[in-house]
């Protein structure tokens, strides 16, 4: 089924492992998910998950292959290097790591590091991929300043001049979620699917400083207020997701207040967008995964015609 | 051995009960430690655990109790109410709620609710019978404006003018450091006692915005930069304090600087000392327990004032 695969394209996560057989054009002939991300691997597993089921499912031996995301870092396959700022497309495809034992087959996509907004350093693979993809996929991108918003466990707020990556910050509001809704004080089982308390935890953000203390609001409502405490998570989704965008763009020097670019899980970017909107800030919403295809096929380009 | 006891003194917390039996004039004639926290009762299981614990231990069968802290919860044993702000020793003196079936010996102190920095509500339970404690240990205590912080798993920054309660705002900060020393990517189980790195977290929480983004760097520190990982729960513990300290009294519309008081668990209390040093702000610690018993003692006379 996969005779005419010339790429086979993988975003290979923490969770997951989305893989796509691509044609010459970077058309997509087949897709698939698999579960076993990076996080559920065994020290050495990698190879032989490609090789037993990556490989028959999306081409054959032969087809090269290249991979992004957590499969690069130190608990994946190969430590792929990190690209240093500032990075453009073909800084990656000029350092892409190939893989040991894969006759040059398989390749991994570089992470970038950067400073960091106050020395500390910063880390991103796999955003910047699905970057450079939403970067090919229309000439106006790449040209001036740009602030795209990869929502997400570690939300990554990336800025962009004249196609180049050229600053980035990572948020752990994905993850202060999940923490905050599983455990602790603030621990409910119900999903955040009321609009309402969204925008109300949007509010109880302001400007994004003192989330300790914001985020007792979330109690405090309930228990002195009254409130449901079934709209605790919209609350609390709201609050943080309030929170990232209205102080994380400030660390970068953003205070323009200019269209976001929203690149990743559509639903996810959807409660980004309304938070934008509440706080008076445009902003557009692209699909992370027609980018990491789109990346993958751009860099896999660009590496062949080195 | 509790024959000269007056009064036995209770701070019923949500980890543990702490009990003293007093004499008339308010000294410690014994002091016990229970586990069974308000957390860890069963419904219904506070009365029988005073009477066949605490009481034998402290008192005898017709010694008055008064008890301050969750255990007025509605988890607790009664529900006490809350009372408004502004709030002085008179008013919770005047509302202590009487526990059905004890004769009128036994009492538990009122919490304190206020509308909240953003109209989403506070609450406290415990920490204002240390605040009326420390109040009553020094006549200049009561005199003027003061801003007193209750650090712990939910800080309490309480603002006093001439005695009285008149603000006060919680900041989940123990809450979050708990958290993500257990779950997630920081998790960890070094203990945090390197304070070259706790320094380094409090110059991290910068102006205490951003934390989501100021907390990855506690990860990029270690991945990008190689700092040991060992010191992550130090510089995590650092980052979280420095944004209390830095953002949280800004929501009480503190900015002049003026000394806190620091009232409650003496190591705790130290690391809140260490930075608002940094920060450039003085500070003096008093002992939480001391101000407990003070304060359940001075509630006591002044009921029976009445």
């Amino acid at each position: 089924m996969t005779a005419a695969a010339s790429l086979i394209a993988c975003d290979w996560g923490t969770t997951n492992l989305r893989a796509w057989a691509l044609d010459d054009a970077g058309r997509i002939l087949t897709a698939r998910v698999f579960p076993f991300g990076v996080g559920r691997l065994k020290a050495g597993e990698a190879p032989r998950r490609f090789r037993e089921d990556v490989l028959p499912a999306l081409g054959g031996a032969r087809t090269p292959a290249l991979l992004c995301g957590m499969i690069g870092s130190t608990l994946g396959w190969t430590a792929a290097p990190y690209v240093e700022l500032p990075a453009g497309l073909d800084d990656l495809a000029a350092q892409l790591a190939t893989v040991d034992d894969t006759d040059g087959l398989v390749r991994i996509v570089p992470g970038v590091c950067a400073p960091g907004f106050n020395g500390q350093g910063d880390v991103m693979r796999g955003e910047e991929t699905q970057l450079f993809g939403w970067l090919a996929g229309a000439p106006d991108r790449a040209v001036g300043r740009r602030l795209v918003c990869h929502p997400g466990t570690h939300a990554k707020w990336m800025q962009v001049e004249d196609g180049r990556l050229t600053g980035f910050v990572t948020a752990m509001t994905g993850e202060l979620f999940a923490l905050l809704r599983q455990h602790g004080v603030l621990r409910t089982s119900t999903p955040p699917d009321d609009p309402v308390a969204f925008d109300e935890g949007v509010a109880a953000a302001g400007r994004g400083d003192a989330l300790a203390a914001r985020l007792f609001t979330a109690r405090s409502r309930v228990v002195g207020l009254g409130r449901p405490a079934a709209t605790t998570a919209s609350y609390l989704s709201g609050l943080l997701v309030g929170a990232d965008v209205a102080a994380t763009p400030r660390l970068l020097g953003e205070t323009s207040g200019a269209t976001v670019a929203l690149l990743g899980d559509p639903r996810l970017c959807g409660l980004y967008a309304r938070a934008l909107e509440l706080q008076g800030v445009d902003s557009e919403i692209f699909d992370g995964e027609a980018a990491a295809v789109a990346g993958l096929s751009a860099l896999h380009r660009a590496r062949s015609l080195r």
